[in-house]
């Protein structure tokens, strides 16, 4: 059961980027969450390019394509998702294996609503499906900026594992057998 | 007086890029308007950099400071503006060459709304200041798309002429010697 955190921000201190850390080492079995490192090697999107796409996005579709669901964190910046985080999913918005794909968003600044609500237009045309019982809102601004003080933290690291558990039983719920026709 | 454009799309025959190529031949003395072409250059925006930004970053901002306003054109993407735009955007947010910029918004195509509102919502943040008189939207959609059709068009180009006239005489009314105390 595959996640692949996406961090928005390149800042080597991003908070955004220490969360999807301490995600991948709280993660609940059988989960098993991953940081994607290549957003910052992705070319800056050009619909010509589709045709034959760089390596660089077909590893990252292909990673996509492989993990059962997307965690993804992003920073405000200037009242919009950041440009790295927008460019990742440029080149995803005409992939068909981003389609149904669940999402965690996670929203590290509570102050932070604008970049936040456009991630979640943005994700909802691209088809994804957005799972809110594991997304998130958590106040880190100002204090538990790091991995380690996240993971160590008695108020936050509970928060986190609660997201991530509801995150496995989503998945497993939506990958048990059941009817196969459709019910709704 | 110099206007710099800015097309959010890398595509060759991008309609944002050919509306910023029309402009440049339809704007009226004295505006000298040019197409940056440099947007594609640019480094994922890493806060990180800051300190000493990348060759292609300063450039960009030269450019940005060298000219007394900005005519901004961006395609929508999932309900959002292109990570391209986003990214060089995100470039300026800490530059105070951005800061009161007159910058006139085009959008293209009228049924792309959010991608409209969330750039004019970052502009604003970002402290730049949004000249209504010399933006526009237009209806270019399913024709009109290159350039020489929006040049010899005779509802498109008096349109894009008119916009440019409007954006001149708001530049000449900021530029003109005036009081010096503040009226407002």
């Amino acid at each position: 059961m595959k996640v692949l955190a996406l961090s928005g921000s390149l800042r080597a201190a991003s908070i955004n980027s220490a969360f999807c850390r301490a995600a991948a080492r709280l993660a609940p079995a059988p989960l098993e969450l991953s940081v994607y490192a290549g957003l910052g090697k992705l070319p800056l999107f050009n619909p010509d390019l589709e045709a034959d796409p760089p390596r660089a996005v077909r590893e990252f579709r292909a990673a996509v394509e492989g993990a059962g669901a997307l965690l993804i964190a992003s920073p405000e910046y200037a009242h919009g998702i950041s440009g790295v985080l927008k460019n990742a999913l440029d080149w995803l918005v005409s992939f068909e294996g981003v389609i149904h794909k669940p999402v965690a968003l996670v929203n590290t600044s509570p102050r932070a609503r604008h970049a936040h609500e456009a991630l979640r237009e943005i994700l909802q045309t691209m088809s994804a499906r957005i799972l809110p019982e594991a997304s998130l809102t958590l106040p880190l601004l100002g204090g538990c900026v790091t991995e380690d003080a996240m993971v160590a933290s008695p108020d936050v690291a509970p928060r986190i594992r609660d997201a991530l558990g509801s995150l496995a039983r989503s998945l497993q719920t939506r990958s048990a057998p059941g009817p196969s026709f459709p019910l709704d």
